[in-house]
């Protein structure tokens, strides 16, 4: 908890948010004091071309593929205390406990920071992760630019990043035997049964689109009822047809789907003028790729009737269009042992928001814990985990490591 | 014809949009315009302490009450070049043409300009009229604030406008004998119809307020459809509905009520989280107080209804009720009677926007005549009225303007 506090008091600000954006001063800070406490904690550290870091310590066979445990530090704007460095700083005191303890272990062990998680800044999440699971090409990067117009090409410049250097970061399959995090649900499924360990199954998957209705900007007092096209009331229509059909598909066996419009921006905008133009972000989730992708062709079919019906103009752009990650399953009765032996109550779950395992799923065995978050808030200063359930969490984790670095998978 | 394109070039943009918010670098340049040309008519002119400008043409009783006639030449942001100018320019058009044909009058004609007719700088519509009609009080401008944080007081100060001064500005009724005002419809109805002429009876009056959900902001991914308290889900029924009531109230019988949410914002605003704050602003508009009233307090009980059931907060703030107004009828006679002789097909027809006549009626017999709008287009650059439209409108102005004149009310 004294680490975890020190690295939230790096970007604090009114109500006790937290700003770290990627590549700010304040989470380069942050990745400095990580460095600081591996080296404290003794870990040989390792920083690639992007900036993860990786803190090291050898098992008794040091050529043995390495169990990784971590998550990130950087932050949305105006978040909380928890996302991210709640697995970074987990890792850092279980392989620390491990190594203070002196605890065999065969398998080399290593706590890593990945860079860019959160999309806030420049669009892309889980950058670092994705790089090392080699997913990631430098094109995609070419066009990413913040709100502030800053390119993230001239970002990486400016910080002495060559782009050709970020191709040979890939981590070999080979060199890792697993990877584990630590985080947050940011949900109210585990307070809501009163569970203070969740063990999660696979990470859902957004089709995030855009939805643009163009119907006529008219004078709000002589345009008569009859004669309009209002593209607000055309997309009020399809915000509620969102809740209603997620609603429809939101039990476990029918897929658990969310859908939410979170964004939306209207023209002209003014009290005294019929809105012309009307744009809407959705975001469809589900662990079933299936449901979510039924969900998305009904909202997009009835976001294109609405249309019709109206006698206005409709454009449907994809975002992006991800498919659910299964996370390793026999990780998950490693894990799920553990609990049982030691008596710990947990739910299995599955997890509603991208993590950095999505993207290390891809080239080693994944496994995540969550631990409860308050009110299920998260992204906002309000963020809150019990001390002793982050503590549970660590401890879990830590045995996990323990026995995956000791045992075959 | 000539005139109004002078002024239109004035704060010309991108489009052929055109914009001249009250008191900038190109409102006032169209001011100066007018007086030139008022000058080069023979007009007196006399400006007031706010900046309302009039030309004066004596007529054989220079002590009998004036005539005046005209509208305003501010604008909304990118708005067309015919809503104000075709009232002012028809006007200037009517008394020069009276003057240099010699017609005799009986009473003194004023064409005039009145400053700040739309509220899109300072909120506050019909500025100079209102402060002429005696209905505006110097407290209302002291918090008056445009988007880019320049308070209305300190725009006068810097234009050596005295505030006290402004008290003094309201025209005594018995120097009226009526208001007369030529406007482009900013409606459908005249085309739909296919009349050139809108004799209009009253004006209806909005009833305007702000409806603010406040739910729960959370992660679009990680919470369940249930455990939800999206503010936009809310405002989307709402918005739904002041449609669904409106029509329901839109015949001519029920108060030809129209409604719009024109302006929304909501909060956090970003893909991925759960809207926990939404603001609308609601504008209900009739030419019968009653009807509008009933309207309403309908969209005002069911935002508090949506609120209640879905366990979320609600504030309505009013943010302006005002009663529609009634013009005058033995004016309107006169009109139509000069229509009639003439052979003009004309719709008499209530206005659903706001005009400095609402102002002038309150002290001073007042009358208004219409133009078709193309398409109904207005507070756009696609805002267009056919020149033989605005023409035919200015010759009934200049008829009218010779009859009230000459003959008792």
């Amino acid at each position: 908890m004294r680490d975890l506090n020190a690295v939230s008091r790096i970007g604090i600000g009114d109500h006790g948010s937290v700003t770290r954006l990627v590549f700010s001063i304040k989470e380069l800070r942050s990745r400095q004091l990580l460095i600081h406490l591996m080296r404290q904690a003794g870990l040989k550290i390792h920083i690639d071309a992007i900036g993860n870091i990786f803190g090291r310590l050898d098992g008794s066979d040091p050529k043995a593929p390495a169990v990784l445990a971590g998550s990130h530090l950087d932050t949305v704007i105006h978040g909380g205390k928890y996302d991210g460095p709640v697995g970074v700083i987990g890792a850092l005191e279980a392989v620390r406990t491990i190594n203070e303890n002196h605890i065999p272990v065969h398998a080399p062990l290593e706590v890593v920071c990945f860079v860019g998680e959160e999309s806030s800044r420049f669009g892309f999440s889980t950058l670092g992760s994705s790089l090392v699971a080699g997913e990631l090409h430098l094109k995609d990067l070419t066009n990413a630019v913040d709100p502030q117009g800053t390119k993230l090409s001239d970002v990486l410049s400016s910080l002495g990043i060559s782009q050709p250097g970020l191709r040979r970061l890939a981590r070999a399959p080979k060199s890792l035997k697993a990877y584990l995090e630590l985080h947050i649900e940011q949900g109210p499924i585990l307070e809501g049964k009163r569970k203070r360990i969740g063990l999660v199954t696979s990470i859902a998957a957004p089709s995030r689109f855009k939805v643009i209705f163009r119907g006529q900007a008219d004078h709000s007092g002589t345009t008569p009822m009859g004669m309009r096209k209002d593209a607000l009331v055309a997309s009020a229509l399809l915000i509620a047809y969102v809740e209603k059909v997620c609603q429809k598909y939101s039990s476990m066996d029918r897929g658990r789907v969310v859908g939410t419009v979170g964004a939306m921006t209207i023209e002209p905008g003014v009290i005294n003028a019929v809105p012309g133009k009307a744009e809407l972000s959705v975001d469809i989730r589900s662990t079933s790729a299936q449901s979510k992708d039924r969900v998305a062709r009904m909202v997009k079919d009835r976001a294109r009737a609405i249309a019709s019906e109206r006698g206005i103009r409709v454009e449907v752009l994809t975002i992006r269009d991800e498919n659910p990650v299964p996370l390793n399953k026999p990780l998950l009765r490693v894990t799920r042992a553990i609990c049982d032996e030691a008596g710990i109550d947990y739910e299995i779950m599955p997890s509603g928001a991208g993590h950095d395992a999505m993207q290390m799923a891809k080239i080693t065995p994944a496994g995540m814990i969550f631990v409860p978050s308050r009110r299920g808030i998260s992204h906002n200063p309000l963020e809150w985990t019990h001390p002793a359930d982050i503590a549970l969490g660590a401890q879990l984790l830590m045995k996990t490591i323990i026995r995956v670095a000791n045992e075959p998978l």
